[in-house]
């Protein structure tokens, strides 16, 4: 992995843990809150990643006109956990992908308070520092799902209970962080089976699904079909153990 | 705080820490674990105190023919979040509350991943380390709420599946981490607002819910009244802003 993308990210997390008073704003949407420090982060990393990659686009949280086109393009999300970081509950992550032709074939997420760095390039494997990632191989009835409440969105808090319901009913426990790249880094590194949210961003799944993928997970839309990274959508990912049953499971709650 | 206590649950945790290779065995009831290193703890625990209070008597999570009379009561929980510590999720704590006259009266919990040991005693104030904790003061509709998913419990699924539906509705957002103590600490530290589970067993909150009460938060059953401490029951804990309001909003789910 490129050194200069590595030692960016890792001073990037230092700004998260450096953080002193953190005054927070609310977006649009229920519960979507921004940060001074998510805007220093992402302005830092755009100042970088463009010294280096020169003709790079960036597609970014907290930037608007965002357009995923064939050009090389970095999806990034400053802080992905923003209440957690604001709460101090110390469960956040920094995440960048690269998109090349709209897919991601570069990423890197890096936990600043426990100095984990995650990073995959596709089709040479997935890494935690230098140790590889795989994927768990716990079937269904004794796995551990990764649920994000899609909070900003309302009208999915009955679809994301009932999910919860058949989980609970078919499968074995859950889980909520309040970080789907961290949730994605759990089940890259085989501490969970899978991850589901009824509505992510690219920013918040870009990154994470190269890794899922390398670890040798899968991931896709819940409603079927692979994952795209222009728009907001459905977001699954587990072991392959898991991976068809969890969508016959979380398809049940949608009807 | 009584020094060979706090050394005592120390060593314990680090019990945990040194834990090589676990072995997992499975309990009675749904995704109910236990392994070695459970009731490794839980001896060397109960060999300790007996050396510190030769009179106690002992009610812990890995032992049969618990009962709680008025004689001073060790509630022990060696590993709470045994499955995130088999799964190596650096989510558990070692739990001890003492109770005199079925109620407690000092309480030591331990996270041994980071190294955080909360104290309390009845009437003198909760801590972590030497800082002094307080709950939040943040309202419902910016709460955070950790829920257990009592999911040795299928029965319950559905009502807990319906408190977050609820939750999600009127409140802010949820949390899971998996480790009712780790929850309960949450909210005494005023990194969430509120705590809730359909069941627990007193190994579960007995140290905790009097952390919670020294921390100026309110403790209790979901459908009224207090807690008790010598079996099963529902358990919510939350800021005094939250707490009525948690109550009713669970309540609705169990309609």
């Amino acid at each position: 992995m490129n050194r200069e993308l590595t030692d960016l990210i890792r001073s990037a997390g230092r700004m998260v843990l450096n953080a002193g008073h953190i005054s927070v704003e609310q977006k649009e949407g229920h519960a979507n809150f921004v940060t001074e420090t998510d805007r220093a982060v992402q302005d830092y990393l755009i100042e970088g990643l463009s010294r280096v990659f020169p003709e790079a686009v960036f597609f970014a949280e907290e930037k608007d006109d965002n357009v995923l086109t064939d050009k090389p393009t970095f999806i990034i999300d400053p802080i992905d956990g923003t209440t957690n970081f604001f709460r101090r509950r110390r469960m956040s992550s920094i995440s960048i992908g690269l998109c090349e032709h709209c897919k991601p074939v570069l990423a890197l997420t890096y936990n600043p308070y426990t100095d984990e760095l995650f990073t995959a390039e596709k089709g040479k494997g997935a890494f935690c520092g230098d140790t590889r990632l795989h994927v768990s191989d716990y079937p269904p009835e004794r796995s551990l799902i990764e649920f994000g409440s899609a909070p900003y969105y309302s009208e999915l808090a009955e679809v994301t209970a009932r999910s919860i319901y058949h989980l609970l009913t078919d499968f074995g426990d859950v889980r909520r962080t309040g970080s789907a790249v961290i949730d994605l880094m759990n089940v890259a590194a085989g501490l969970s089976e899978g991850t589901f949210e009824w509505h992510l961003k690219p920013w918040d799944f870009c990154a994470g699904s190269l890794i899922v993928e390398e670890a040798g997970g899968r991931t896709g839309r819940i409603e079927g079909g692979d994952l795209t990274y222009e728009a907001g959508q459905s977001v699954m990912t587990a072991n392959p153990r898991c991976f068809d049953a969890l969508r016959e499971c979380l398809l049940k709650a949608k009807l």
